[in-house]
């Protein structure tokens, strides 16, 4: 059988290709995990997904969904070979719909698009993921990503209505309905959002946008250790007030900070909170005299901002972050390995310790910051990546991070995805439950060709 | 074999039971839907369920999950006999953990309950049904049950992060886990909240709790049709303003509050919202003056809460619909059929319009209230139960408008759940999607003995 000329019978000759330099483009994404598909098929709407997943499941073809490959864990990595499915064409804003407080997307949608698309009518899609410019909403919705908002607005799971997926055999189906609530029958759109393409191929998706809030205001509070920061943030949530962001910094991410830009001048502390607070007028001002009297008997220093231009500074120096990091040491590089734990929040600062102590165990640099107010850190681990020792650290350390954050009661994915460079992690973290998850699995997908390796099931 | 002795040997002697009594007041719900179960269980822990379920797969024996009964489908009815699982005796309230923002629950705790032991600490559980006082967290968890705030806070689902679920083979699984955020893997427990014991049964809840609002008021606004008030509603969301609730009542329902109690003293309109705002106080005042703004050209009449008093006044008669409808005819009693179904915000003002058209043509009187901002309303029907023609007069008016809310991209189950009362409008509303709940059906429930005959499934 001659599948390269059938598949592009299906999608058209220029979207299917076996090219080996098309192919190599294709065998990697934002993480260090490597697997080279036989074809690259990009096609054009649901008609022909429907039809290539028929003729993909017939014969027993692997197939591997992609949005913009701006993935931390592998997940649209074609481990088996097979057909890697680019739906980045797929791009359409198919409707905005502000009366029902919807909006209807393609998956291959760019996510800072539909935010760009929404703000002159005064609402916005919530989740907020670092890579917004880059990454696909579909890509998105797989991976059940979030960012910085979440502890106010929920991931992205909170934001999907309903889902046009085309199963394994390729029949299609829509999850949810249109409306905001419904309580009929199984919740198939929260099955099919964080199962990174191993259950179903997102083609369709209806999501909620919320009123962008009015005002909002940024504050900045240092602490001698990470213990009082977590007891701030505790103490912020318990007076009622939730930030619609809540970040810490730890005292290497604040050094690297500063080293990067010395504009940036955070000063030097145990542990730093950025705070953003959202709401109307009046509302921000009363949440941050909330945060102001929680803050000060426990910080070494507050700084509110009190114009625009002030609040982008402190907020730019978050944003920094990533690209901060390369300044540990010019000749070592960024890997994305164990970058992704969540713990409960009043493990935080018992999180952070740990951290610090495997850093030291495995003389590593590991600059740690994220979403303290969701339970959420990222640690940020450089290493020169032509050395063998190196990497070998890299791994025991992120290993030894990635139990710890179970031990802790945590995650070792909050927000990236597993994918298939945290599967074997499975077992420890999510115990019978996995096996629930083999046998949907191989209810949906008997042939296994969804993005097989990928998620322990 | 003698099954009841197996089941006592389990549970205890006092704790199963055949006698006739017994199985007679556990054989139906607050529906109409009658099946009488051959025994009922009621366990004391999660050890005893997964013995009691190990044993009923073995010899295939039908087990239906309970709680307080107060469901209106038909959901925790033994239609095809088996065991009664009365899961309201597990009931403790096992860990309030306010530092992450969380409580563990056992399924049998009534609602009210966990948010009165909440409420001192100045947090709260947002899910509120109206049978608050009555039903069980397992059953509101088992229906994702939801109330008049599900507008701003969302519905059970978005406050469930862990369930302990027994499964139809005895294994006991955790669906979630204790961190706020999560992407490790299928989401369980979504999968969980709504699938009505019909993939296992919930021992054990972890449930996100958040802070009460610090204000609230209360506005009533009337408008002389329902598109005016459609369009209000669109218009506030629009603005930027999400109440705490938003309620619709149209003429009928305003007319039999104003007769069940002259002191409610509505104005007669061609439909009445009760708007509910809370926050901070600050944000309350200038939440209340954007609806006011709004309001104002489209309104024949505005009436705001001054003080709590007020506030109690208005949103009182709220609460009283369930009560005043059987003013409608002293010889009538209400029957919950067709009563719960959901709409695209937007097909408010029509949907209205066609139950009211609905009403003529099969002579029934019918009050429609419900949850305007979230698309959900309530149709409220009485007839002579023992006048057969009134009977089959109200099926045929309910099949309609479940046949138009579907019709209009709707639900017929906002939040009351499907059980075997709508069971047979699946296949319409979800298309091949009720295909997939099958397959996840049978793969998690292979002898189908947990509660057999719901959901369509």
């Amino acid at each position: 059988m001659d599948v390269i000329k059938k598949l592009q019978k299906i999608v058209g000759i220029d979207r299917a290709t076996t090219s080996p330099v098309q192919l190599y483009c294709y065998s990697s994404d934002s993480s260090q995990i490597r697997g080279t598909p036989d074809y690259v098929v990009r096609p054009q709407n649901t008609e022909q997904v429907s039809q290539l997943m028929r003729f993909a499941n017939k014969h027993g073809i692997p197939v591997t969904a992609r949005g913009a490959g701006t993935g931390l864990a592998g997940g649209a990595v074609a481990l088996n070979g097979g057909i890697v499915l680019d739906l980045s064409g797929m791009d359409m804003i198919l409707d905005i719909d502000i009366n029902n407080l919807q909006v209807a997307i393609e998956p291959g949608v760019i996510h800072s698009r539909l935010n760009k698309a929404l703000e002159p009518k005064g609402f916005f899609f919530p989740p907020d993921p670092g890579s917004s410019e880059m990454c696909t909403l579909g890509g998105l919705i797989a991976n059940n990503g979030s960012g910085m908002r979440t502890v106010k607005y929920g991931t992205t799971k909170n934001y999907v209505l309903d889902l046009e997926v085309v199963m394994a055999d390729g029949s299609v189906i829509n999850t949810g309905s249109k409306t905001l609530k419904s309580s009929a029958g199984y919740d198939l759109t929260r099955l099919m959002v964080g199962s990174e393409g191993t259950l179903g191929i997102i083609t369709k998706a209806v999501l909620k946008i919320l009123p962008l809030p009015k005002a909002r205001t940024v504050m900045l509070a240092s602490f001698k250790t990470p213990e009082l920061a977590g007891d701030v943030v505790v103490k912020t949530l318990s007076a009622g007030v939730i930030p619609s962001a809540c970040e810490i910094l730890d005292r290497v991410t604040v050094e690297v900070l500063n080293a990067y830009d010395p504009n940036i001048a955070i000063p030097d502390a145990g542990a730093t909170i950025l705070f953003e607070l959202d709401g109307t007028k009046g509302s921000v001002q009363e949440q941050a005299k909330v945060v102001e009297i929680v803050c000060k008997p426990l910080a070494s220093g507050i700084r509110i901002a009190t114009d625009r231009e002030e609040m982008e500074e402190i907020w730019s120096a978050r944003r920094l972050v990533g690209a901060a990091i390369s300044r540990i040491n010019p000749n070592k590089v960024r890997v994305y390995v164990g970058e992704d734990i969540g713990v409960p929040i009043k493990e935080i600062p018992r999180m952070l310790k740990l951290v610090q102590s495997i850093s030291k165990e495995f003389d590593l640099s590991i600059m740690t910051y994220g979403h303290i107010g969701d339970g959420n850190l990222h640690t940020g681990m450089c290493i020169d990546m032509l050395d063998n020792e190196q990497w070998e650290q890299l791994d025991l350390a992120a290993d030894k991070i990635h139990r710890t954050a179970i031990m802790l009661g945590g995650t070792v994915s909050a927000e990236h995805g597993i994918g298939s460079a945290r599967s074997r992690y499975m077992r420890l973290e999510r115990g019978d439950a996995l096996d629930v998850m083999i046998l949907i699995k191989r209810a949906l997908d008997p042939k296994g060709i969804l993005n097989p390796g990928k998620l322990g099931v």
